[in-house]
């Protein structure tokens, strides 16, 4: 098996040249050099997210390939939505354990597919031999961010699409095309960017799940939070699931925005956002203050979210 | 074991905070947020490289953990030397089989005693469960970038350094002090950037080893080349293995900079960098034709070089 064979980050960019005229440019060099060559828009920030996906942690050895190179870009395009950036230009690092041209060309499939989708230029990467990982960092850029930390008090908790599909999808496979779609290829918010930038005082992607989600804007923004149980938009058919509600409140994966609004701005909420609650002041008795309400009585829920050792920033 | 255990990326940040105020700055927004949020200066490019270090391809599972932490940064910053890039800004992905105190400690010590040494500022990664592996993307910045691409016929070729040493380590592990420190702790040539930027019209890092580094510039430069083969500067000890000039050729892992520059520049040459051959307009035979002189005559030499299917950029 040779170099050549093994050398998906140029079969990766081939595939991506028919769409390179509408990207938005700034690639000086790309692939082939010691490191690729970007010019930054001078008004703009560059924003900068990378995340590793392992075999076995944060998917299934078994799982279609494309949904894996589907999956390794999104979550990252989703930390960039979540900042109100725009994506530009992504490395890619793949390690793989053989060579199996079939498993390649669908990952290629999935990969290049989201890539083009978002206009996103391929800069560079490596490939190398060992167990099934993919490392994806991401390079945006904004001129102005959502940081978590922005929340006002008072401000209204928002959040887009439903909640809990993809939870209900991994405890319940092949049971539904939608929920399984947000499982294995999430679409990261990228739609909602251009409405939220302006709008969102703090923002965050619906990664390790709502409530622990939210747990993280409160902590950054020193603030509590009381949330509508009710308000929560889900997809109805996971509720022939007994945990439903939890995967609703803490199910993770499911790469919608979690963020917050003034209120005085609840008009400009773009279609298919719902309002799910509100922030307050936090008294500090305890360290993240996040009071779930159902028909205006508190509600006893203990999170119980998925946690393997990850940092993601 | 926690997740705040395997917090790493916090830990080595932390680890920085005192030198922090030595970095050249540009970091709006670190660790925590969804993204780093970066500033670049208007009138400089950005330039990134990655590279992923897998246990038992780029290093043995039982080299010291420092080492480890230094070479999966070294091994970026010199990508980024080879560019005349100054590097600002990495993100760490860390991938480790279990939780081991002492080697965590030793692979942070590795790691941020050289990103203080060249100001560098972590902004961004995660730590995942999983068989060990490291990715490191490196950001700089540069007005002038110094491509592959723009040597000329009759340039010089000149490297920095001595060529051979890591690979004798590698053969021949315990024997010399210099070498070993060659193969385990390679020190990117950033100190070389400031003299070679404006001097050097190609250049590249010898990682794969210097003929078929050199072969990339040729290649990139539609160019051949000639080399004296007496003329490679080398550490004598390494003589005492037969087969020292095929590690002085084709050894790979020395991190020495190899670059073209105007025979009429030769006196600005730095000091520690040896002029060993001469671009000449490839005549078109052969698709890489570097040809290997020694007292004036041509000497034969296959290269052999060490290639897993690694594609770097």
């Amino acid at each position: 098996m040779g170099i050549l064979e093994f050398d998906l980050i140029k079969r990766i960019q081939a595939a991506c040249d028919e769409s390179a005229s509408k990207t938005e440019g700034g690639v000086v060099l790309g692939i082939g050099d010691d490191a690729a060559i970007l010019q930054t828009l001078a008004d703009q920030s560059l924003v900068v997210s990378t995340d590793t996906l392992v075999s076995g942690v944060h998917f299934l050895p078994t799982d279609p390939a494309s949904s894996i190179g589907h999956k390794a870009l999104a979550v990252n395009l989703s930390d960039l939505a979540a900042m109100g950036a725009t994506p530009k230009w992504i490395t890619l690092n793949l390690t793989l354990p053989d060579w199996n041209p079939q498993w390649t060309d669908d990952f290629i499939a999935g990969f290049v597919a989201l890539l083009k989708r978002h206009h996103v230029a391929l800069v560079g990467g490596d490939t190398t031999r060992g167990p099934l990982s993919i490392t994806v960092t991401a390079m945006g850029e904004a001129k102005r961010c959502v940081k978590r930390s922005g929340a006002q008090a008072g401000d209204l908790i928002a959040v887009s699409g439903q909640l809990g599909s993809a939870a209900f999808a991994l405890h319940n496979p092949g049971i539904n095309a939608d929920c399984s779609t947000q499982l294995h290829r999430p679409n990261p918010r990228l739609d909602l960017v251009p409405a939220l930038r302006p709008l969102a005082t703090a923002m965050i992607d619906v990664s390790d799940g709502l409530v622990p989600d939210l747990g993280h804007i409160c902590q950054a923004s020193g603030l509590g939070a009381v949330l509508d149980v009710d308000a929560i938009p889900f997809n109805p058919v996971i509720q022939q699931d007994p945990n439903w509600l939890h995967y609703v409140l803490a199910g993770g994966d499911d790469y919608e925005l979690c963020f917050t609004l003034p209120a005085a701005m609840k008009s400009a909420l773009p279609s298919g956002c719902t309002v799910i609650g509100h922030t307050i002041i936090n008294d500090g008795t305890v360290e993240t203050d996040i009071r779930l309400r159902q028909d205006g009585l508190p509600f006893e829920f203990q999170p119980k979210g998925f946690q393997h050792f990850s940092h993601e920033t």
